[in-house]
C-alpha cells in the first residue's frame, strides 16, 4: 500500500520547511522528502541576512515589496516558532552598513538610499557607531530593518513545527522521478514511492533535473559560495556590513560570519584554499582588524541562481498540480516565509499579488539564453 | 616591568568571568587567568538547569535563598548581557519536573513541595503537559521556576561584557603560584608574572593546589559527570525533567541534553563506554520513547566537591587579600551572578549577607576528614 | 556537447572505486558518478574485516572462493596502490576468534572449523592470546588469515589511483536516470549529462531505483549498521573478536571498533540511542574491561541486503551494456577486489569463473518475494 | 600513601613519552604527568618531517649526528613499536627539496649541498619528479633521506608501548611544583603528590615554570605555528617541499600539510586569520595548483624555542636528580629518540657523546639575554 498525501514536497531546505509549516497550519495532510538531513546544504551555509533592502537590486516592483512581506513575517514568526516547538531562530537586530569607499560606491548606494528607511552615514557618525571599521572609508547606507537570523534554526524550527501540526518530514529520502497519473502524482523516491494531489519542487540548485522531466526548458546555475567564521572575541561588530559582495554578519553566539565567494557552476561543496584567500583579504579591508582574530569554522553551499536571479515560486505553466518554490539564489532565508506563504495561497486558492504571480512564475520572458 | 592588577582572577569559567564581571562594572581593574580556553572545561560541561529548589537538599537558611538571589539575578542579566555584548544566553523556562515513580521517591520530594512555589502533579495531569513520558509514574514535583540557560553562552557573555567594561582576559595562561609581597601579592603564570592587590581563587576542582599552597587543609574531590545529547525531532519535552541523579533538559536549540554520571575521584576527562550506557538507561526509564533518538554528542566535566557539597566564597580567614569562589559542586551555573556579586560586595566591602558568609567560609568547621 | 565514456560507474564507495581503478589500468575511460562525496556513505562506516571465512556462511561452493580471491588481491593491492598513489590502506594482520561462549555456539562453528585454515582454541590458549577476553568462553575458532584494513583508505587509493591512471571521479554528482540510445547510453546526474557505452549501476543500497528503470523485479533493503570506536589505551586486543554479529576490530591507529546493529529496513544514517546501548551491551559480554575504555566516536552506515545476502554482479539479463556491482551486505569491504576484477573481466569478454557469474546474475532464481 | 617512581617525567608530548618508552624497556619504574592529554599540544601540530639535514643549520659538530642517529633510530622504531602496540607510526619514504628560487636562495643552500647525501637538481629534473611544482624555480637541493612520520601515532605508539612495558601514563594531571627532599623529591600535581628518585622536565614551552623553581635562570620563547591542511585529491606530490620556512608535507592518508607561521611570544592556541593567510601565500609561490584544492582543517601549535634554537637536554647542573629534555624549537619530533636515547644513558649512567652534553646542557654560555 502507498502512502497518500495532499501535498509533497520535494527538498528539506528552508523553503520546503516553510511551506511544509505553512501547509500544515492549514490543516493540509503534506509531506517533506529531503536527500539528505533537513537544511544541511544550501541553508546551513547562509549567512542569514534578511536583507530586504540591501538585496533589491532596484527593483522595488515586485521583488522588494516581497522581500519587505517576508522580512515583516519574520518578526511575528520568532515568538510563533517558539511556542510552538521550543526552539529560538537567534532573530537579532542592528541592520545592515552598505559601504562606501569612494564616490563610485557612493553612487551604487544611490537607489536604495532613496528609501525613506534607509540612511546616508558619514565617517565620523561611522566610527562611532563601529570604531574597529576601516578609516578609509567615505561612509555607508544605513538599513536599520535589514536584520539577522541563524539559517538552520530557522529551517529547524519550520520543520520541527510543521512535524508538531502534523506534518510529515523524511530524512534521506531523495526523490527521483515525478510520474502524472490520474488524480496526481506518483513521486519515486530512493526509499519508496508515494502519491500527492500537488507536488512542490524546492530542492534549490538541484530543482534542475524536475524541470527537465516535467518538460520545461529552465536550469539553475549553482553558484557557489564560501564562508568561515571567527570568534568575535573583544570587537563587538553590532551590525552587519557588507561591501563588494562580501559581508561580516554579528551573531548572536558570538560568532562573526564572513562570506562569501561567488564561483559559478562548481557543484562541489568543499571549501578551497582561493576561496578562503579572497575572503579573508575582503574582510580586512572592511574591518582591517579582523586579521587579528581566531578562525572558528569554514564551509560553503551553492546558491541556485536563476537567468534573472529572481525565484521560480508558482504553478507548471501547464500542470497545476506541479509547483515550483525554487531558485532563490542567494536570497534563500529573507524570502523564506514569503514563498511558504504564496504556495500556501496558490495551492488553497486564494488570492495572491499578480505582480508577485508575475515576477516569479516559471515561464516568464527569458531574454537570452544561459548556457 | 610587571603588568598590576586590583584584582587577579585565577580560573576563566563561569564563576570567574561572573566575578570579573561585577567587578568590571564597578571600573575595578581585574584580569582573569585560564589555563585553557574560557569555560571549556567544567562550565562547558554543565546542563544548564537553574534549580534553585531542586539542588537545594533541605537548605533553607543560606544555600536556598542564595540560589533563588542568583535565579533572579538571571532574569535581569539576559537583558544586560545582551545589550552589552550582543550575546545570547538561552534563558529559556518550562520549568523542573522531579518525578516519583513510588512513594518512596515522593517521599524524598516533600521538603521540596513544602515550597509555595512547587507543585504536586499527579499522573493524569503529568501526561497532559508532557505526553511522552513514562505511563509508571506517580506524580512529579512541578517547579516551575527553576529555568534553564545555556552555560557556554553566559560564561562567554560575562567574559565579553567584562571585557567590554575593562576587564583583561588571558586564555592558556595556567597560574602555578601565588606568593605573597608587600601590599599584594605575585602571580606565576605560565606565561608570566603579574602583580594583584586581591587574587580570587575560582578554577573549580584544580583549586585543591592554591588551598595547599596558601595554608589551608582543604580539599575538592572531582565527581566526574558524563552527558550525552540527542536531536529532539518530535517530542519535543517542555520541561526539565529529574529522576535519581539524572535529568533530561529541553534546549532551544532543538537538543535534549541527558545527564549526568557522579564518577568520584576520577579527574580523566573523557566519556567511558559505562557511563555512556548508564545514562542512556536512567533517559529510558523517564521517557522511553528516548531509545528512538538520535545522538548528537557526548562529553564529560569535573565537578569540583567540597565536603559538605556546599561552595567556598569568602576570605582567606588570615589573608584579607585572598579570597575563595569554587567548589560549586554541581550548582556553579545556578550560583554564578550570586557569587559573582558577593565576592564583589566583600572586595569593595559592602554589606553582604551574614548567614552567606559564614555557610560558606573556607574554614567552616567540616565534621569528617575526606579522604 | 557531451561528455563521452566508455564506462560510467555510478556509486563511488569501495565498489564503484575498485572497478575504476582495474578498468583505468587497462586504459578504458572511465567515469565515476558519486553523489555525495568518495566513500563517505557505507564505505565509511565499515568495520574493514576482511573475513572470507567468517563471512561465508557455509557456501563454498561459489561465495567463498570469490572472497578468498578477493583477500588475496588485498595482499597484493597494500603495495601497488601505495606505490601508485602514495596512500597506505591500513593492512593490519591479527586474524579473527569466533568465540563461543557454550557449546551451541560452538556447533555453530562447525563449518568453519572443518577448513584446513581454521583451529579451535581453548579457553586456556585463548586467554594467553588475548588477556582480557571474557572468562566465561568455552574456545574459539581462529582464522588467522582474515586480517582487516581501513576502508576509507582503500576506498581513496583506489579512487586516486584510478585518477592517477586517467579516470575521472564526479564528486557531489548524484545520477538520476539513465536511458538507452544508439550505441549505448544517455546518463543524466543533477550536475549535467553524459553519454557511455557501458553503465555499472554500483551504488549499495540505493541501487534499487535503477532496477526499476531499468525493468528489473529486485530491490536492495537497508540493513542499518551503528558502530562505535573506543581509544584502547592498554588493552591491546591483538585479533578481532565476534560473536553474536557484534565484532571487535583493533585497528592501527590505536582505535577499537565496535560493531554493529542490525536495523532493517531504516534509511536514517543517524545513529540511536537504543543502537549505542545494544553494542556496548555486547562488547562488555565480549571484553567485559572495554567499559572502562573512553568513546572516541559514532557512526552509521546502511549495508545493502539481497534477498539471499549475496551481491548482485553480472550483465542485465537483457541489456549486455548494462552491469550491476551491489548487494554486498556486509562483505563490500572484501569482496571489492574480487567485484572490480570480474566487472573488468566481463567488460573486457575475458574468461570469468562461471560459479561466480551464476551465483551472483541479478536474474538468479529468488525463492520467495521480499515486501 | 603516596606513589614512588624511579623516573617521573613531567610532560606527555613525544619527548616524554620517548623517554618513558626507552626507560621501561630498561625496566625502570617510570611515570609520565600530563596536564592534557598525550601528545595534544604542540605534538599534534607538527608537520612530522624528519629534517635532520634540512633542520641543521650548518652545525655538523652536535645537532647534525644527534639528528642523524635520531633519524636512523626511526626507521627501527617503525617495526619495533608495531610488533610491541599494534600502531603505525606513518613513516614515509619520499625526502625533502629544499626549493631555491633565485641565485640568493641557492646560495643558502651551499652547506647542505656539501653533505654527500644531498644532490642539486635542476629545473628540469624537478619538474619531472613534481610536475605540478612552480616554473620559477631554479632547481632545489635534494635530501632523499629526510622522511616523515605521523608525529601524533609516534607519540601514541611511544605511550602504549611505554604502558605495556609496566610505564604509568596519567593524563589530566598538571604538575604544580617540584620539592626536593631526602633521596628524591616530591612532585605537586593537580591531582595528588608522588615521589621519584628522578625527575624529567619535558613539558615543552612550559617548562620555564620549572626552570625558575629550580633557580635557573632560563627560558623558552613561545613561536606558534599555524598549520593548515588540504585533500590532495589528483595532485600526488610525492616529496615534500620547503622554502622560506613554508613546507608541503605529503602524508600516507591522502592530505598535504602546509605549515607553517613563526609567531614569536604568542601563547594563544588558536588560528588568526592572518596566520592562515600567510601559509596560504607562501604555499601557492611553491606549488600554483595547490590553490584549487580543498581544505580539510587547520590548527596551531607552540615551538619551544631556546636562545640558540638547540634543545636543552641533560641534568641540573648542580642537583643530578633533575633532568631536563627540551626547548626543542621545530625538531621535536625528529629529535624524539635520541633524546630518550640520551636521558636513558644518563640516567643509567652509561656513555654519551660529550659533544652532544655539552652543546645541549642547560648551563652552557648563553651569549646573550633575550628578554
Amino acid at each position: 500500500m502507498i502512502d497518500k498525501f495532499e501535498v509533497a514536497i520535494i527538498g528539506g531546505g528552508i523553503i520546503g520547511c516553510s511551506i511544509a509549516y505553512y501547509l500544515a497550519k492549514e490543516k493540509m495532510n503534506v509531506a517533506v522528502f529531503e536527500g539528505n538531513q533537513i537544511g544541511m546544504k544550501t541553508t546551513s551555509a547562509a549567512g542569514g541576512m534578511l536583507g530586504a533592502h540591501s538585496e533589491c537590486d532596484g527593483d522595488f516592483d515586485a521583488f522588494f515589496p516581497f522581500a519587505r512581506s517576508s522580512q515583516f513575517a519574520y518578526s511575528e514568526l520568532k515568538e510563533q516558532l517558539n511556542h510552538l516547538c521550543g526552539l529560538d531562530i537567534g532573530y537579532r537586530k542592528g541592520g545592515i552598513l552598505k559601504l562606501a569607499f569612494n564616490e563610485s560606491d557612493r553612487n551604487e548606494l544611490q537607489s536604495i538610499l532613496s528609501q525613506p528607511t534607509v540612511k546616508w552615514l558619514d565617517k565620523e557618525t561611522l566610527s562611532e557607531m563601529e570604531p574597529h571599521i576601516s578609516n578609509k572609508l567615505l561612509g555607508a547606507a544605513y538599513i536599520e530593518e535589514d536584520v539577522n537570523v541563524l539559517p538552520m534554526a530557522v529551517c529547524q524550527a519550520f520543520a520541527k513545527s510543521a512535524q508538531i501540526l502534523g506534518a510529515t518530514i523524511n530524512e534521506y529520502s531523495p526523490v527521483h522521478n515525478i510520474h502524472k497519473k490520474e488524480n496526481g502524482f506518483l513521486i519515486e523516491t530512493t526509499t519508496g514511492q508515494v502519491e500527492a494531489e500537488y507536488v512542490v519542487v524546492a530542492n534549490g540548485v538541484w530543482s534542475t533535473t524536475f524541470f527537465k522531466q516535467l518538460g520545461l526548458d529552465r536550469q539553475l546555475m549553482p553558484v557557489k559560495g564560501e564562508c568561515l567564521s571567527v570568534i568575535d572575541e573583544k570587537m563587538t561588530l553590532k551590525h552587519t556590513i557588507f561591501h563588494d559582495h562580501c559581508y561580516i554578519v554579528p551573531r548572536s553566539n558570538g560568532r562573526l560570519v564572513i562570506g562569501a565567494t561567488s564561483i559559478e557552476n562548481d557543484w562541489n561543496e568543499k571549501v578551497s584554499l582561493d576561496g578562503i584567500e579572497t575572503i579573508i583579504a575582503k574582510a580586512k579591508t572592511m574591518l582591517p582588524n579582523i586579521a587579528h582574530l581566531k578562525i572558528d569554522s569554514f564551509w560553503a553551499g551553492l546558491r541556485p541562481q536563476t537567468f534573472d536571479r529572481k525565484p521560480f515560486i508558482g504553478h507548471h505553466p501547464e500542470e497545476e498540480g506541479i509547483l515550483f518554490a525554487t531558485g532563490h539564489y542567494r536570497n534563500g532565508i529573507l524570502l523564506a516565509p514569503a514563498t511558504g506563504q504564496m504556495i500556501r495561497d496558490l495551492i488553497l486558492k486564494r488570492q495572491v499579488n499578480n505582480e508577485w504571480v508575475e515576477a516569479f512564475k516559471i515561464d516568464r520572458h527569458q531574454p537570452f539564453a544561459i548556457k
